[in-house]
């Protein structure tokens, strides 16, 4: 099911880190936050409660992975996760390393910036290499 | 496990709605956002990759059951979903019914407003009632 109008049914969304039947895991390129990631459902949906209840573990399994990785990898100060969809109503997880010193902290990255955005340097290759791996164990695991 | 100094540990966090042995649900009083709860853990933890894979399911399984009580109570245009925790790095997740005319729409709740509070009159008390009712039917079911 895709929307002619949607966005995330047009494009990857970010650039693209993994994809299985079910999702796709992109990075987000935004100013403060290396590590940014999206789990994005391939389907048009807009809410969680109309997916079944294997699509929904499918897609979470993925979201905490990713935030499993950007833990490791990163050591952020806090994760943040969301799903809002209010501007384009197709399912996607927001997965946003959080750090002390980054534009918002603390309030969601959607406030008002309250500092500039701090230059964090983060290898993103060694991360993208991490994060596909993990989710190709989480997919091999998912089939066993 | 709880920590001395967090509100969530000392208090409730809201109007107690539901409690089971992992989480409570409780409604959250905000202008303009009727129907607007928390899920929150019991438990001190921080970030949804320290629960175990149970802990996890049981604590999302709130979140889609409130999600579908909301959904089907208010006929919100859209739901918001987040677990943040900056301030406060004790797990709960905001589902949030939005409005085309909420004061922030659009845009996530923790934006700048955008309109005055839309007057919009909810009988909470049936909301609370379907909610109670659906979480202890999750409940008995996750026992069976």
């Amino acid at each position: 099911m895709t929307s002619p109008t949607c966005p995330l049914c047009a494009e990857a969304g970010g650039e693209l880190i993994w994809q299985s039947a079910l999702y796709r895991v992109v990075l987000v390129n935004e100013a403060g936050y290396p590590g940014f990631c999206r789990v994005i459902l391939n389907q048009h949906q807009a809410e969680m409660t109309e997916l079944s209840p294997e699509e929904r573990s499918g897609l979470m399994n993925a979201v905490w992975a990713v935030e499993e990785v950007l833990r490791a990898e990163l050591k952020p100060h806090k994760i943040n996760l969301a799903s809002l969809g209010n501007v384009v109503p197709h399912l996607h997880w927001h997965i946003i390393p959080r750090w002390q010193d980054d534009p918002h902290f603390p309030a969601p990255i959607w406030a008002t910036p309250v500092r500039e955005s701090a230059s964090r340097i983060t290898d993103l290759n060694w991360l993208k290499a991490a994060l596909a791996s993990k989710l190709l164990m989480l997919e091999s695991f998912a089939k066993e």
